[in-house]
C-alpha cells in the first residue's frame, strides 16, 4: 500500500510524521530505519506516529522512534510539529491538544504564525532521578574530567542534562567536552550536553551534545535544562530566548514546582507517499 | 503552488524528479538548493528536471542541476532514472526515449526488472578535449604526485575521468589520493578520480572520487570509463559488470568508434508534492 506523510521540522530538527489514525498499518522497525534514510527512504531525525488514544479523555497518542528504529520518550521540537501536524490535518479542531506519550500526557497549544506552546512538565531536579551520582541535591555540581574540573548544572526533563556555562559558544569545544560529559560515569544512564553562553536575563545561546547523536541544531529539552539551571543560578528570568544553531526557541519557567513551558516555530517542507 | 515530484535513485545516486511538462513553473536556483537540502528540503544529490523538447524529433529535455543549483552536462544514474520516469508517469508510450541534454541527444531504452539502458556515447580519449596536459593519445599516463609516480588512464565521457587500477579496492587510499588527482594541474578543469581493482575479465570493483563532491556510492561515467581504460588496457572483455558501493552497473564497449553502453537499475523511493 501507499502510505502518505508529511515531512516538517521544528528549528531545523526534522521528522517524518505519519497518520496511523486514518490509514491502518502496523508500522515495523524496518519501515522506520527505511523512513529515516536520507539516502534511499525519505530522511529525518525521528518519525513521529499519531494513534488513536488508549485513555479516551486523551486527544491522541504521539509516539517518536529513532532512525535506527528505537522508541524514545520525548522530543520537544517533535512535539509542536505533532500538535501543527493534527490541528493542519484536520485531525482536531482543538488548538489545545493533549497527547499520551511514555513520557506522561502532555499538553500542547497551537498559537498563531505556525508556532506550538508545550508544557514540558516538571524539571526533575534529584540526583538519583536524573540519574547523576551525588551526594545531595544542589543548583550547581562539579564534575572532574581528565585534566580538568567542570561546573555543571544537572537535571532531567524526561531525559537527563547536563549544562556548562560557556563565555563564547562560537569557540566552546563542544566536539571535545561534548563526548566525554556524555559518557562521564556519574550519568549511569549517559547525558545530553549543553553548552550555554549568557548574553542577557532574557536570552542565551546554547549548542547542545546529544546523547547518542552528536552535537544537533536544536534540541527542545536542551534549552528547557539550560533555562531551569540558568533560573536556579540567579543568571536569568523566567521567559528567556534559547537561540539554537537551527532557531530560536522561547522557555519560561517560573521555578521549582512548576512546569517549564516550550514555545516554538513549526514548518512544513513537504507532503508525501511512499510504498510501504 | 505545491509542485509535485518524485524522488528516485540509481544505485544510490539520489534524484529529485520534476516534470514540467504537466506542471508549469519556472524553478530558479534557489528552488534547486532547497529541494536538495536533506534536512530543510527534500533531500537529494541533483534535481532533475523534464522538459519539452526544442527539437520536434526528439522526446524530452532533460537537465540536470547539482545540490548548489548549477546546471550539469551529464549524469549517467540520473539519465536512467529520467527514462524510468517519464515511462512510469506515462509521458511516453515508448520504451526506447530520446532526450536533449547540454552534452548532446541521449537515448535510453527501458528494460524488464526497472532496469535502463543508455547510450552514454563515445568516449573521447584526445588529451586536449579531455582536458588533460600530454604530448601525445596513448592507453595509459604517468602522472606524478608528491612522493610519487601514478600509472593512470585519462579519457572523457563528457566530463574528465583518471582511472587507477589497484591491487584492492578496500585498502585504496581514495581519501587522500582523490583529492590529489581531482586537483592535478596536469587536468585543467580538474578530474574525477576512479579506482578500479580487476576481479576478472567481465568484472571489476571501481570507487570514484568526485570531483567537487568527494567519493560518492556510484557514478555512473566513472563505470564507464573504467571500463574504457581496462579494455584498452586488454584487462577487460566487451561487457563488464561494475561493483559500486551503491549497486552494481552492467558496461559494454566494443572499442573505439563505439558508444559505451551502460545498464543499471532505478528505484522509486516515493512521491511528494512542495510548496513553491
Amino acid at each position: 500500500m501507499q502510505l502518505k506523510f508529511t515531512k516538517m521540522h521544528g528549528a531545523g530538527n526534522d521528522f517524518v510524521v505519519i497518520d496511523l489514525i486514518s490509514q491502518r498499518y502496523k508500522l515495523r522497525s524496518h519501515d522506520i530505519r527505511k523512513f529515516a534514510d536520507r539516502r534511499f527512504g525519505i530522511g529525518c531525525d525521528q518519525v513521529l506516529v499519531v494513534e488513536p488514544p488508549s485513555n479516551p479523555d486523551v486527544d491522541f497518542r504521539y509516539r517518536i522512534y529513532n532512525a535506527d528504529g528505537t522508541e524514545v520518550e520525548q522530543c520537544g521540537n517533535g512535539a509542536r510539529c505533532f500538535a501543527r501536524f493534527v490541528h493542519d490535518s484536520k485531525l482536531t479542531t482543538k488548538r489545545r491538544i493533549t497527547a499520551e506519550t511514555p513520557a506522561g500526557v502532555i499538553t500542547l497549544q497551537c498559537l498563531e504564525q505556525q508556532r506550538v506552546e508545550v508544557d514540558m512538565g516538571q524539571p526533575e531536579l534529584e540526583p538519583e532521578l536524573i540519574p547523576f551520582a551525588a551526594a545531595a541535591r544542589a543548583d550547581s555540581y562539579h564534575l572532574q574530567l581528565p585534566g580538568q574540573h567542570l561546573e555543571i548544572g544537572a537535571l532531567s526533563m524526561g531525559n537527563p542534562h547536563a549544562i556548562v556555562r560557556v563565555t563564547d559558544i562560537e569557540t566552546a569545544d563542544v566536539a571535545g567536552l561534548g563526548p566525554a560529559i556524555e559518557s562521564h560515569s556519574d550519568f549511569p544512564q549517559r547525558v545530553n550536553a549543553g553548552f550555554m553562553q549568557v548574553i542577557s536575563e532574557q536570552e542565551i545561546r546554547l549548542r547542545v551534545f546529544e546523547r547518542g547523536v552528536g552535537e544537533t541544531l536544536a534540541c527542545g529539552t536542551g534549552a528547557c535544562a539550560a533555562v531551569v539551571y540558568g533560573k536556579l543560578r540567579g543568571w536569568l528570568s523566567d521567559t528567556v530566548t534559547v537561540q539554537l544553531p537551527g532557531g530560536m526557541l522561547s522557555i519560561t519557567w517560573r521555578g521549582p514546582g512548576h512546569s517549564v513551558i516550550m514555545t516554538g516555530p513549526t514548518a512544513v517542507v513537504f507532503e508525501g507517499s511512499i510504498k510501504v
